[in-house]
């Protein structure tokens, strides 16, 4: 087999993130659901935006978080998404190329403007999602390369790229194209509304095309409509060839057949914005996983990125992350 | 004389700060000016960008940040300034408005985009400036508007608004406008190289047109052409009715006639980022100034302002200035 040229390739929604501090009251007053990322139309979304304070503007979308905390590691990433070709749009592959993220998908020249998610931060590091999905529906099949997908050791995909209708075709295509090269797929469940929004496809992927799980303990629990993380934990157990679970400050499990690695949380001194939490575990353990590390140093890998990313506003590494895992592992 | 429905009306350069990490070495390499603002052409700033690492967007501009520091004060402020009707240029009305700004300077139509200032931030804290003016230019007379100018009880105004030609008349018809009313005008030099293009009209307009001044030490050096901040001191003294001159960590030195105070600095805990310091410190002594409070005070409120803005990356206010404020004064 061909060696990769990309250790990870992500496909996810491309969106520049709005973030603005926000309150209890606010959130409630515009019956927004705390801690949940709800998809809005482009009316509502003005409408909310013109309500919030001011804003940051910060590129995001869950894989383009990943593939950019990924670079940040040293890894060979690349991505594939959807924008506008607008000035939004610009920022966004700006931000992601600046890393040394190969990203080649073509910007849309008409249709609705680059995707936003409107990030509501409370006082308490909560972070509230109202995502307009924008030029993110334009993404479809004729965006997966097969060159691409076949280059790179691990295609990972965002749970959220459910919503946009034909991005479903271009996820299950690249998945073809992976396991056809010989190469992993990895899903990370995004959102435990996702979750509920797809859950009887995201259980068949989960058992027919995924390699690599990534979700956190609501997550996995919604998937499989349980009530306990044990129980869900049963319920993953032979469905992929490995399991990332993720439970906050309770740190990782990792389930990989009959083996099981439980690994602590980094500790952080203050949680700013949770935002890009699981995103950057992600990339932590699929670097370290990629690297060739085993399955508790990856997940380990895992929590040091994400501890980085909760403790400042933004869903991104603000530090060279390559420098900050090589510092907490003592290499 | 009627009230002043405005405590203080700013007008400047309407622009989105892209804010990016950058090494010393960045900043030989293509050879920009440590600590300045340069202003370059739509190319330049386009390639700069490309070689720029990630960036965050956050509202800026000189004026504009001073205005928004004096809304968080709790000031009633207003805003003129010119973007485009773009993207970036609903940013900037959004962030300025959310904060409750009277702003409604009509975007421009047609002509170049709003303006954009890739903000490199080295590891010392330092800030190098590139500005695209982009919409800026467009900014005139007829954008004053004799009811806005009238109802302030001070017109502030930065320096940059020198370098785009037609600003200029808009600066000295609000000037006139604001005097007619019988209220006041401000000017900020904001840099020592905007103070080298200018140094004759920025005398004039000290002697002639300015009640209040604010510049830092090499400002006012520049302005003077003097070796020294004492003769700078003596040569500002009886040319407006105040100036507020600051000294970075050495905090900041009012004269008004012959009355003088020096003001500490705030202490930092860590500077992070220092644009906006002077922005945030002209807000602060505004608007103890026009809330009636002794200069002294006045200055004091500047430096607690400013040390808010450096202990963070971004140009603007994280917290509320007003509870700030109150809290540090003990009131």
């Amino acid at each position: 087999m061909v060696q990769p040229r990309f250790d990870v390739l992500g496909i996810g929604n491309a969106m520049v993130d709005v973030i603005a501090q926000t309150s209890d009251a606010f959130l409630a007053e515009n019956n927004l659901l705390k801690g949940a990322m709800s998809l809005v139309d482009a009316d509502t979304s003005q409408r909310l935006y013109d309500k919030s304070g001011p804003g940051m503007e910060c590129s995001g979308g869950s894989a383009g978080n990943t593939v950019s905390c990924l670079a940040s590691l040293g890894a060979r990433a690349a991505f594939v998404g959807k924008v506008f070709d607008d000035q939004l749009g610009r920022v966004f592959a700006h931000d992601i190329r600046a890393l040394g993220v190969h990203f080649e998908t073509t910007p849309a020249l008409s249709g609705p403007p680059t995707a936003t998610c409107l990030v509501l931060v409370t006082a308490d590091a909560e972070r509230t999602m109202q995502t307009f999905l924008g030029a993110c529906i334009g993404l479809g099949p004729d965006d997966i390369v097969e060159d691409e997908i076949a280059a790179a050791a691990v295609t990972y995909m965002e749970g959220y790229l459910w919503d946009p209708e034909d991005a479903k075709a271009a996820f299950l295509k690249a998945a073809g194209i992976a396991h056809g090269a010989g190469r992993e797929v990895s899903l990370s469940l995004s959102d435990p509304f996702c979750v509920d929004r797809h859950r009887d496809e995201f259980r068949d992927l989960v058992s027919n095309h995924v390699d690599i799980l990534f979700a956190n303990e609501d997550e996995i629990m919604s998937l499989y409509q349980v009530a306990s993380f044990d129980e869900a934990l049963q319920a993953v157990r032979n469905e992929c060839k490995i399991a990332a679970l993720t439970r906050s400050e309770k740190g990782s499990v990792i389930i990989a057949g009959d083996d099981v690695h439980i690994v602590d949380a980094e500790t952080v001194d203050r949680v700013v914005d949770t935002t890009g939490a699981g995103d950057a575990y992600a990339a932590g353990f699929l670097h370290g996983y990629t690297a060739g590390r085993d399955l508790a140093t990856a997940a380990r890998i895992g929590s040091i990125c994400a501890a980085e990313v909760i403790s400042h506003i933004g869903a991104r590494a603000q530090v060279n992350l390559k420098h900050l895992v090589a510092e907490k592992l003592g290499a």
